[in-house]
This record gives C-alpha cells, structure tokens and sequence, in this order.
C-alpha cells in the first residue's frame, strides 16, 4: 500500500489541514506504455490554491475526493515502456503519491548529472521558467534600468532578480523579513530590499529607485503592489505572474485602481502563465543551464522531508516562510549501484 | 483687442468657472516666418483636465495665469510665411484665444475639401487617430470577437465601436442615457449598448457578450470598468485610453484589484497616448478617410458656439452630456470670395 492526499474540502479563505485527507491505496501496476514511478520531489506552489476553487481559470479546478496533482520528479521502478529503463529519473504532473503509473508520454527524462534532480522543480522547471518568460517576454529589462520584484525570494522572484540583474538592470527586491532582505542583497547580488513587514514600502522604494521604476514584476498584489504604480516611469512594463497576497482572500480584493497610473505613464500590464511558452522551453532551460553552470544564478530550496508533511509544505506558502522554492522530499534516488545492492 | 482663457486656480476635485478667467490681449502681429491665425474651432477634451493639475504625466501641466491651449483650427488672417497663404485654414496645437501668432512649423495645413473643417478636431484629427490607433494596436480585434468600449456615444468611444464593427467584431457599447444607447445602435450599427445610469452593468454586460469579452476599450474606469474584468476572455487586451470617471477625484480612486483577473485569463492591459503613434499619422489618417468617404465611418460633433462658451463645454464634458466630439465654433471660415467681398 502507498499513501495519497486529496482534496476533501474546497477551503473557504487560507487552507487548512481540514481540507485534506492522507488515504492509503494500492501501489498499481504499469501496463504496456507505462511506467511505475516512485515519488522523490513534490513541487508546491501558491497557484494550486486557485486550482482548489471551483472557478474558471487557466487550468481546470481540482475535483474534490480526488489526489491534487502538481509538479514531480519520480524515479522509474518498473518500465513497460520503451522509453524508459528502471532508474531513470523523469518529471511530470503527477499526482501527490508515493507511487503512481504514468503515461510514458506523461514524463521526461532528466538529467541529474548536470544539477540535482530538484532543481528540474525550481531554477531549471517551471518555476525557472516562468521567471525566465514572464519578465525577458513581458518585461523585456534594459541595462541601466530598474526592475523591481516582489516575493523577491520567493522560487520565482529570486530567479527573476537574478536574471534581471545577469541583463544589467538596478534590481530592488521587495520580501517579507529581514532573513530574505540580507539574502537578496548578500547571496543573489541584488542592489537593494525592503522587508515590506517592517518599512514603508511606498517611501523606501522611491528612496531605492531613484530613476522610478521601468519593470514591475507581480508576484504578491495587494497594497505591496499598490506603492509601486506611483514610481512608474513612461512605458513601464508588469509583467503579472501572481497575487498570493489575494489566493486566500473571501471578500473583494480592493485597492486603488490602476487605470490613471497606466494612462500617465503609457505602461503595460500583462497576466501570463508559463504554459503559453511551451513551444520555446527548451531554449529557457538552455539560457537557465548555462547561467547556472556560470555561477551567475543561485537557487535556494525549502525542502520539507517526509511525504506526510506535504500540506504542511503547501500551508507554509502562504505564512511566505519559504526561501527560494518549496519542495517535499519523499525519497532518495537510488543509485544503480544501490538498486543493485 | 482680442479674447484668451486663462487658467487662474488648479481645479480642486470637478472644475469650475471660478478656475478660468476671460481677459482681452491686444491680437499681435506675424514676424517672419510667423502666421496671425483666427481662430475657427477648438478642441474640449477630457484629458485637459490633467494638465490643469501640477503633476507629472505625459504632457507638462498648464500653468497659472496662462492660457489653456488644446487642438485649434484657425485660418490664416496675414502670412510670413512662405508656407501659407492667407485664407489657408491650418490645425495646430494653440492657445485659446480668438487670434493666435503660431511660427509655420506649429501648424499644418488641412484640405477643408473632403471634410467639413471641423473634422480636423475629430474623426480625422487625434480623436479619430487615438481610437485607430488603440484600438487596432493594442486591442488588435479579430473577426467575431467581442469588443466592449465604455464611454461609448463620446469622441474616441464612437469611432472605437465603428472601427470594431469594420474589423468584424461584435460590438457592445456603454454609455449614459437612453438617446445614446439609440444613436450606437441605430446610427453606428453597434451589435449591443448598455445604460449604465438605468442597468446593472454587469448583468447586461454578460448578456451582451455571451461569448465573453476579448477587447475592452477603456474611456471612463472606475465601476463601470469593474464590471468588464470579470468577463474577460482569454488573451483578452484593454487599451487603456482614458478614466474620466476620476479626473475630478479628490479621494483615491479604490475598486477591485485587477491583478487576478489578468492572471487568469493572460489577459493585456496598456495605456497609451496617441503621441507615441506620430511617426504613422499618416497611414492612420489616410484609413479613416477612406472609411469616411465610404460612408463606413460616421461622426457626430457636439459644437458649442461662441468663443465665449468655451469653459461651459468643456464643463459640460464632465457631465456626460456630450454626443461624438465636443467643440466650439468661434468664427465662420472666410471663403476666398467672402475675404474679397
């Protein structure tokens, strides 16, 4: 038997534990085209908050009594597939087991000789991606300009200062304590951050960007947001990637409109899922590899070990204590050596 | 002597007369390569009232105790200039004033022939361009798609929804009394149009566009504008052209946060001014009078006469109570026989 963990509840405001349920259930069996796949990494993110509402988005809405699913590394323990060999470690959408049989058209090899297998779930998946996209796409940096992102070191947001920086720009990251502050500045070389729980966001970036604000990357919303629409200088660029300070939100999200701020300054808002580049993925990882291979990119996990503490993992998101990406380790790769063993 | 319109106070929330005052200035004289232009019609738009506060945006701020200028057709009274003749009726940017000493590069000329001279200041001036060029740049309508545009029956809004409908969008237009609502459907041929002072917005809006909205041209903002968000399409584009609804705020303009929205639906929101389009005026302007002369593009002007009306009109903007381009007539064109008579 193996564990799994659905949706039982649709969470009214932030999730909680009641809104889950850990059941057992078979391990299963691969049949022809199939592969069997032990978890190692779970990927949790704050967008499967809004696959948890019943409400039309870019992606269907998770059914409720059913397994959430998200990003996987798993490692292939029995291959009825030509594509895949026993050992091979794959990524996928898979559901949140300890085991699951998958299309062999539903993964992909990676390679884990290059970086750790985790990093295909953070600087080099999705998440890489979408920093990647979202603000070379959208935001579209120029040397000597100012972009400045908030959940700066959040999984996306630190990926974001970084290559927003690797192009030359002033980059001030906007985060949640004085912990992510130093390592913004101190281990991702930005230029400046505001720990927005404890200074006046408003005041401190218009002190940190003297020249205003050329590039806007949206991962919060809210009023960290709001103190950003007045610095913008002429054709300002917003990229919209996230507003976790909203996913949890029962009432109207309100705030002062945006419409006058966009008309003064010729600037552009754009919302965007990293699903829309998938025709260009590989020359993102590419970029992304190498950057990483150069030392000019940094990544940062927040590993949570244990299966069992994948909710835990995904509450988390949302008290913003993670550095860098979250992740759930559910098991070691096994090496052929120690398959063999 | 002659007549100006000065700016005595910054307007405090909506303007009002006491914020204007009518002093008498001797007419001047042309020195080399100068015109003394009489003034035949001026321009009353809604943007004006932003340059009547002292803060920055894309065009400097009117200053006190000098004349308001706005878009002017005038006609040549005494040239000295080689690139004007007396009678030539030429388009500038130019203070409110009956007569006006413009140097030949500020003004250009117009051919009266294929329209009435006042269609300079409207369906073939910047109006008629701002709707061309948001619209099919940034809004970039597709056959059988759906185009909202709010403040509809107004200077931009009219020839928006008629340029939609030649694209062969399914047009719904907002708008605020029943005449109007007739004149979109009746005159423009526009497939829908709401009255936002009589009907819920939101519901009329999804009965209106049961397919969803895909561009949604922005003229007023505020809660009209909240209404749209969430029917937006995927991929969906707002040029955001205009907020009338708060020019005149005095308190932070505070509704729904559109950041989920665009998320959701990868969705384009982007301000504009119809400068940043100067190098193709041409080919814009060229488009719409060939729809003119097909009779595929109306226009309807709301002409204020006398010179000494003018405050009043652009008051009157502020009230809603114009249809098409508002203006005032300050004086007949003098015809070449009329001049010699």
């Amino acid at each position: 038997m193996q564990k799994q963990i659905k949706l039982i509840n649709r969470p009214q405001g932030t999730p909680t534990n009641n809104d889950f349920e850990i059941v057992n259930l078979p391990i299963g069996e691969a049949t022809e085209g199939e592969v069997l796949l032990r978890t190692l990494y779970i990927s949790v993110d704050p967008y499967l908050r809004g696959r948890m509402n019943d409400t039309k988005s870019y992606i269907p809405p998770f059914k409720l009594n059913e397994a959430i699913s998200s990003g996987v590394v798993a490692q292939v323990v029995e291959s009825k597939s030509l594509l895949f060999n026993k050992g091979d470690v794959v990524l996928g959408s898979l559901p949140w087991q300890e085991y699951s049989v998958a299309n062999e058209k539903a993964v992909r090899l990676i390679d884990h000789s290059i970086a750790p297998a985790s990093a295909y779930l953070s600087v080099l998946g999705m998440t890489g991606l979408t920093a990647y996209f979202g603000l070379l796409d959208i935001g579209k940096p120029k040397e000597g300009e100012t972009v400045v992102v908030s959940g700066a070191a959040g999984a996306v947001g630190s990926i974001v200062g970084q290559i927003a920086k690797i192009k030359g720009a002033h980059v001030v990251g906007i985060a949640g304590s004085e912990e992510k502050v130093k390592f913004l500045i101190d281990e991702l070389g930005f230029d400046a951050a505001i720990n927005y729980k404890t200074q006046d966001v408003a005041k401190a970036l218009s002190e940190a960007c003297p020249n205003g604000i050329d590039v806007y990357f949206e991962n919060v919303g809210g009023e960290i947001s709001d103190a950003v629409f007045p610095l913008l200088n002429n054709f300002a660029r917003i990229p919209v990637c996230g507003a976790i300070s909203s996913y949890n939100n029962e009432q109207a999200d309100v705030g002062p409109r945006v419409q006058g701020h966009l008309i003064k300054t010729s600037s552009l808002m754009q919302g965007f899922t990293v699903g829309h580049y998938s025709s260009r993925f590989s020359d993102g990882a590419k970029d992304l590899a190498i950057w990483l291979k150069e030392g000019k990119l940094k990544y940062e996990e927040t590993i949570t070990e244990g299966f069992e503490h994948t909710i835990d993992a995904f509450l988390d998101l949302f008290q913003g204590s993670n550095l860098g990406k979250a992740l759930v380790k559910v098991a070691e790769i096994e090496t052929e050596t120690s398959a063999v063993e």
